[in-house]
């Protein structure tokens, strides 16, 4: 179960005002059910977790199990939704089981390639390589160089057993690639954009490989359609996220910070800064995402969040169940005055420290919302990626914008293929 | 040598405009130079440079060649100041070289601990406890918990060896336990703030315990310090620095996004975050802090950067020699189209990113400066530093308020201690 709580938005957002914008939100809900919204030729997210046949997860488990038999590692080559729904996964779940995943082709940082070839030298090693369309500059280049790397390992005809590729079903460039080189291939869906894509073979190939139970993430999933499809939006917290995020913009809360105190959110919060700031980041509008991780950033972030210009609100992540426990120790001289801790958990102080911050930021300014997972497994946070991509997009149409395209990532490629002598 | 550009602030921040405010400067330059403005008596960093003993650091490098044949890795304990500087400067170095660097003590995550207990058990360990007071809750629960780890390991005899406290000279509970227990220790100064303490023993001594040439970082401090204590905002770039923000500030500019090309800058941004955010969030003032590492954030805020709402300036960090050289190679089939690229450094095209980053945020509206280091060494860290500490204090008095203190932090610890039932 996922819970929605806005109690620290008293003041700023209450009931009534959820009521006043509840046919706007309507209006949103059926624009992207009955696809006639902005940018609905790229809703086929929308229905994914309840389209996807467990047939193919099963299929993907097998070939898992195999890679993981003559691999010690996986090279994972994206960038932005090629990447991120992936690392989000995988360090959200922190598990010592899973083949490692190393990541390339999201920057262009020579010294990187140093660092993760010398990582690779002694492993055996299985490539999936992530691009639409295989011409995106960083993830082409660092295929360029990883392949140039497996060269000096394995010889062209092992490595058709070494590259899976994840691209388009029939045009582009990796489409080519893969067809001319024999290696096996995954479809990327035309109708699901790279933010949204985590649930397609973009992500659960890789996930697959590394051993990840993409079911249980999938099933998750499944639950979050089903809880987010209602159009009532106090039938809806996904939505109730959305409608607060817009009346709290439209009061000039320009910035929101994704907070969490337990560090393994912390590349959930970056999967959430693409989906957000990707999706609402145009036509000179859109809330600027942030993310902090507690209490590390208490002491970093900490007195701007208490005292700064009060231009900002925070939606906490929070976790009711961890893994591991640590109870605090009695010492025999109290020097640091903390035996009056001694026997309790170290997380139950956390969450204390996670309800004081919440009531200080709010006292301070901050408006305040959380979202609290019961369990950090697979199965809650395929819920929580749902409850995100439906909310942005309903958060998209109110505020009049397409959820859904991302013009201005072109600009600086552009640029850079002039500034590179490209014809 | 840095380098400080600011020609994409054309139309936002003009030398005419740097001009109008140099009096304003001075001010501020003055209050800073003759301890008579808000929070002077934490200035102390102001001539820390140049008051470093060679001696001193000699001393450190001895301890340091001592741990390093008794020990396979270091934890450090500490929380915002007494983590950050530490672990910007490691992460920068990306030397493998180095003796590993453990943290504790800046998050209350009981996984966490597990995990970092599983990479410690078959290791040789000392410990460096980082702590002004000894009561700030996560480093002293996390010394606690860390101790009676290592009392699996070790006798409390041999922890002597193995404990170094960093900490205030005569008062506080740290202190008292490294007299008690006998732990060597060393001092805090008592006019020098956690975020302005990488120069102090706060982050020396682990540093010079890892291998770090600190004699390098402090010489690139002193050469900043020469550098940046320059009246004149034309002959100070740290200052140019200042005021161009207070300027974008003033035109409604109200997050500042800190932006490289190179990854190994993460947690220099991290640092420059909470000396920037803790410094500048008070008083319902101060511009929010966020940083992106290119282009891998070019496909998850690239978008928001080019087209979103405009209430924000980017500072971009760029490093003009990096370590190791990759170069594109020619393909025999051109499926990608990057043959144009083969024989090219990866460097050169990643440079190329970065101009063509800042023209077109430029042209979509984001005003933008960088600061260009010529190497990514230890002496221009240094500077940078310095950069840093000194364009802060100029901007806190240019807003006119305390940029020494955090009266913020305490917020959530009373809170906290209230629910935890602390008398």
């Amino acid at each position: 179960m996922i819970k929605f709580d806005r109690k620290y938005l008293k003041g700023y957002v209450e009931a009534r005002d959820l009521e006043n914008i509840s046919g706007q939100v309507k209006n949103a809900h059926d624009a992207l059910e009955n696809k006639n919204g902005a940018g609905s030729e790229f809703t086929g997210w929308v229905d994914l977790p309840s389209r996807i046949e467990d047939k193919f997860l099963g299929e993907l488990k097998k070939l898992g199990q195999k890679v993981r038999k003559n691999s010690d590692c996986i090279v994972s080559i994206g960038i932005g939704g090629s990447y991120l729904g992936i690392r989000a996964t995988v360090e959200y779940l922190r598990d010592p089981k899973l083949l490692p995943i190393y990541y390339a082709g999201h920057n262009m940082s020579s010294d990187y390639f140093y660092d993760l070839f010398q990582k690779l030298k002694d492993k055996r090693v299985t490539v999936v390589v992530i691009s639409k369309s295989g011409t995106t500059t960083e993830p082409a280049l660092a295929f360029r160089i990883v392949k140039k790397f497996l060269l000096k390992k394995y010889s062209e005809k092992q490595l058709k057993d070494r590259i899976i590729c994840v691209t388009d079903g029939k045009k582009g460039s990796l489409r080519q690639i893969a067809d001319e080189s024999g290696y096996q291939s995954f479809v990327i869906p035309d109708d699901i954009g790279g933010r949204f894509s985590v649930l397609t073979p973009v992500g659960l190939v890789p996930l697959a490989l590394a051993g990840v139970d993409i079911k249980e993430l999938v099933e998750g999933a499944r639950q979050g359609q089903s809880e987010y499809s209602k159009a009532d939006v106090f039938k809806n917290s996904s939505y109730q996220y959305a409608a607060s995020r817009f009346l709290l913009y439209n009061k000039g809360k320009e910035i929101e910070v994704f907070a969490s105190f337990y560090d393994n959110m912390y590349y959930v919060g970056e999967f959430w800064k693409q989906l957000y700031g990707e999706s609402e980041g145009k036509d000179g509008k859109g809330i600027f995402p942030a993310s902090v991780i507690f209490s590390t950033d208490l002491h970093s972030m900490g007195q701007w969040m208490q005292e700064g210009k009060r231009n900002v609100f925070e939606t906490f992540v929070h976790i009711d169940q961890i893994k591991h426990s640590i109870v605090i120790s009695k010492e025999k001289s109290d020097l640091d005055r903390f035996n009056f801790l001694a026997g309790k958990e170290l997380d139950f102080i956390n969450k204390q420290a996670y309800l004081a911050t919440r009531e200080a930021h709010y006292e301070g300014g901050v408006p305040n919302m959380s979202i609290t997972i019961c369990k950090s497994d697979l199965f809650h946070l395929g819920q929580l990626y749902y409850f995100y991509e439906r909310a942005v997009a309903i958060l998209g149409y109110l505020i009049g914008i397409n959820p859904f395209n991302q013009p201005g990532v072109e600009a600086y490629k552009s640029k850079m293929f002039t500034l590179l002598g490209r014809k």
